[in-house]
């Protein structure tokens, strides 16, 4: 027997899309052309809710999503049909309830090919084998909102039991999270099955796949018997799902069977899989890249299905000299190529010598178009036309003008954008959304941010990173060793605001990830002062972070859909 | 027996506030200068989550709340001993589950009176009396983010069985949604309980309170026992609590005890709450006022709220000479006090003079401050420095202009409010919002939207009711009158760019609150053509939604937390 595993990119509520990927994946399938595969000897596996695209969020409303699942499956039905193959595909699907209400599942079906001799019977071979028990309703999961589980549901067991069987082989299914909770494995355990099938749309956080390793190799111990995990691929919006598919052996080791970062079908025999494989430490560590080589590859691919599945192709990138914006705009190059690629200058008085010659020495390095429009003449005038409330309050005529260049700029980077068509990134790195160190409608303008999850000290070590990667100053080393500055009045420093980044990231990890209240960051020897500081500017910049264009999630804790808190609040 | 409910507004995580605030309720309660009531016999009764305010949300993971709710019990306990009386209040609290983790639940407790003679004896007169079973996750609704369920914890019965007793009345606590689900109040009917107490933080939306009446009544109609509804008060972001609190009879007629949208401590002798009362429609219909009105007093006390909370007093409003921003301001000014109002004139080379002389008038009738800056120098300034760009894209020249002017104003506005320190309100409404028709980072910059949540239509018919209100042309009866217009290019309307209005509302109330599909939307008679446009901008406009400020929700689904979608999607 043959499996096949499609860690394929699916576009969130394009049915008819994900669709025909998965149909063109199971007809370019190489088993079909082995000769040595009897017919219903095949069997190609899909991630979860692969129909729909993870997370569906309130999609999953739309009244005429039933119907439209149904025709996919049959429309997925005519093509294992041609091949003769079967797939176990994830997908939103709608039952009714005991007071016959319509309730959604995070289901799976086998669709097996139709191998009675007449077609026409039209035998129906699509037959749901799993509904989700588990349902994350954390972090950035709100399934519990769309999805009734397995064990909410009156005969569950009739409609299927999460298992089914190929030539003999039985295998026992698996809906992401259930691979997290033992319960439910041991249950299948008793059912006498061979393989876990565990389907997956797990999203990338920094060290995320050891997790799920930890939990595969759990069932694996307490069960003896192999996992195959099937994860999902792609960008969508503030979510990268990295691949890695993986099976665990009796021996307790992971295989690695799919790329990282990369669409991929792996087509193999069942018994290969089933042999205890050697310990293959090798290949576990050759596909578990350096951290920061993740954190490049899930920037890569985040940026570029957000630019490929919103049908935009070009980027704006507004190129201050300073470190944020030479980072984006070498990501934003290497994701979307130069020539889609545009930097915007645009100094002020405050604008160094420094600044404007990193910034043309980049440009230079990447090969990127550029244009330079100064904000002085702007901002004169718009001085001239607040002259009144300047003269009246003088006491906030320095933030205020701070202020009216990050705007200054934020306006014509979305009039270029308007223009020439091309999405504006924004370059606010983690530390500085923490603090509300950025102007809202100023350089917070834009459509997405791909460092908006790394840390200031990320940033640097990133940098450095990919200099190294690619032997080359894409970011310019005078970039990263000169001092942060936002260069908005004169000799200006972050610091001169900000605690220095090594002690103020390391608090800022302690309190978003790590959950720690003030007496434990003061038993950790932080300076109370800093301490409060710090937690008093998180608390008051909330409501600039709830107009924050979106970013990618790299940490466990990203200021995104797993960071929810009111804005009128006092702490 | 003196039952006291106390209607009250907490702030969503200053549980010291919520503390003192609910101590002083009792402190000041009547019913402790009545002579006749003996000690025992009083009770006083806190709405859901009093101690944190609704919904926390991740506030709820501080690891300092555990004893920080725990002392604030002891606080209060301290008064019911002082005054001698029972306090029934809704709080978060954790308990140890089966594996000794700490797990949260939305509690009730009840807080008696030590009444032995030796008060040291130090009693523990904190009881927690009820675990919120039902915990929606739907609409705004997180609760399954945070909580467990009382069903879900194993042996809970030995906490607490959502009863209390005192002198010799019997009292069967719900935890707002547990008051939705007959379940529950049978579970309890069987235990012999008087009276229901429900307490909530039920957000308004437009016939909201019929809903409550309708299960409450229900409850009474199952199970003859009468209910006592206790309801929360204030703005909190986006949400509004209204009030209302009430009580159901065995005749199924509903009283209304408190009033709506006001704080309020009622104090009745619990015989009157268990008679039967006269059929009062009399009653119910003085306090269920038009829908106008009620939408005019959750925005009025949105506003005020949103501005207490977070520390603000006074608001800035680009009046343009529209009804969008002439509502806004009246609002506004009718929340805060036309002191704390001013309005900022932006006219352009665009603007008419019907305009001016609209926006004029209004700032006369209301007498708040104002600034006129045209913002014509600006934009020829900018045109300057965009004019390589503008060469380059003429096709795109319209678009950008247009979005020049508003950023513009945009960035005036957030330059006053920074200067004079008040904030920005934004005016779009939500057939705007819905069809992407606002400028991001233009007329779209400010801290919070009174009108968010109002179709053009509805802005248009709350106008009309405010003049005749206050019987004064509060929004000048030409800005009703004018066909509407950015007015961001020569003789532009609304109507250039979107369906008439009228129809446009009808479609976008059956597509976001209906949920109907676009053949549906057909058989209704909806011309194909325009429900296809709207579908399009709705869908293509999300990532303007996503950075929008935060406003008010009226209706049954805003484009708030009960709207959420993802923004690289194909539909």
């Amino acid at each position: 027997m043959q499996i096949s595993i499609a860690q394929i990119n699916p576009v969130i509520g394009d049915i008819s899309y994900n669709t025909n990927l998965i149909c063109e994946t199971i007809s370019n399938n190489k088993s079909n052309n082995n000769k040595n595969i009897k017919s219903d000897h095949k069997l190609i596996i899909f991630p979860e809710l692969a129909l729909s695209g993870y997370p569906p969020e309130d999609l999953l409303y739309n009244p005429t999503w039933p119907e439209q699942i149904n025709q996919s499956l049959k429309k997925i039905q005519s093509i294992c049909n041609k091949h003769k193959t079967h797939a176990l595909i994830g997908h939103p699907y709608w039952v009714k309830d005991n007071i016959n209400n319509n309730i959604c599942i995070n289901a799976a079906s086998l669709i097996s090919p139709n191998l009675s001799p007449d077609l026409s019977a039209n035998n129906n071979t699509i037959k749901i084998i799993a509904i989700k028990t588990a349902l994350p309703n954390y972090g950035v999961f709100d399934e519990k909102r769309y999805f009734t589980s397995y064990q909410d549901i009156k005969n569950a067991d009739k409609i299927c039991d999460n298992t089914f069987t190929i030539n003999n082989t039985k295998f026992g299914v698996l809906i992401c999270e259930d691979g997290w909770c033992l319960n439910k494995a041991k249950q299948l355990k008793e059912k006498n099955i061979d393989l876990f099938i565990q389907i997956n749309a797990s999203p990338f956080e920094i060290n995320k796949h050891k997790i799920r390793h930890h939990h595969a190799l759990n069932i694996t111990k307490q069960t003896s018997i192999p996992l195959l995990s099937i994860q999902t691929i792609g960008g969508q919006d503030e979510l990268i799902f990295d691949g890695g598919s993986f099976i665990t052996d009796k021996n307790h080791n992971i295989k690695i069977l799919s790329p990282y970062f990369k669409t991929n079908i792996s087509d193999l025999p069942l018994d290969s899989l089933l042999q205890k494989f050697n310990n293959n430490q090798n290949n576990l560590s050759h596909n578990l890249s350096h951290n920061l080589e993740n954190i490049y590859q899930a920037i890569i691919l985040g940026c570029q299905d957000y630019f490929r599945k919103n049908n935009f192709t070009g980027a704006l990138i507004g190129l201050s000299g300073g470190i944020d914006s030479a980072i984006t705009l070498a990501l934003a190059t290497k994701a979307l190529g130069k020539e889609n690629v545009k930097a915007i200058l645009m100094p002020s008085e405050y604008t160094s010598e420094l600044s404007l010659e990193c910034a043309l020495a980049q440009i230079k390095t990447l090969g990127v178009s550029y244009a330079n429009i100064s904000i002085t003449p702007i901002i004169k005038e718009l001085k001239k036309s607040l002259s009144d409330s300047i003269k009246l309050y003088p006491e906030s005529k320095n933030l205020a003008l701070q202020n009216l260049q990050a705007r200054a700029r934020g306006l014509i980077l979305m009039a270029e954008s308007n223009l020439c068509g091309k999405l504006v990134l924004t370059t606010g790195n983690k530390s500085e959304l923490a603090m509300g160190y950025a102007t809202l409608y100023g350089d917070m303008s834009g459509a997405f941010n791909l460092i908006k999850d790394l840390y200031k000290t990320q940033v640097y070590e990133l940098s450095k990173f990919i200099n190294k990667k690619f032997n080359s100053q894409i970011i310019p080393n005078k970039v990263i060793s000169r001092a942060p500055s936002a260069e908005l009045a004169p000799n200006q420093t972050d610091q001169d605001s900000l605690p220095p980044y090594d002690i103020l990231d390391k608090i800022l990890i302690e309190i978003i990830e790590n959950n720690k209240s003030i007496n434990q960051l003061k038993n950790m020897g932080y300076n109370n002062q800093t301490i409060d500081l710090v937690i008093s500017k998180l608390k008051f910049s909330e409501y600039k972070r709830k107009q924050s264009p979106l970013g990618i999630k790299l940490s466990k804790r990203s200021f995104g859909k797993d960071w929810r808190y009111p804005i009128a609040l006092r702490i």
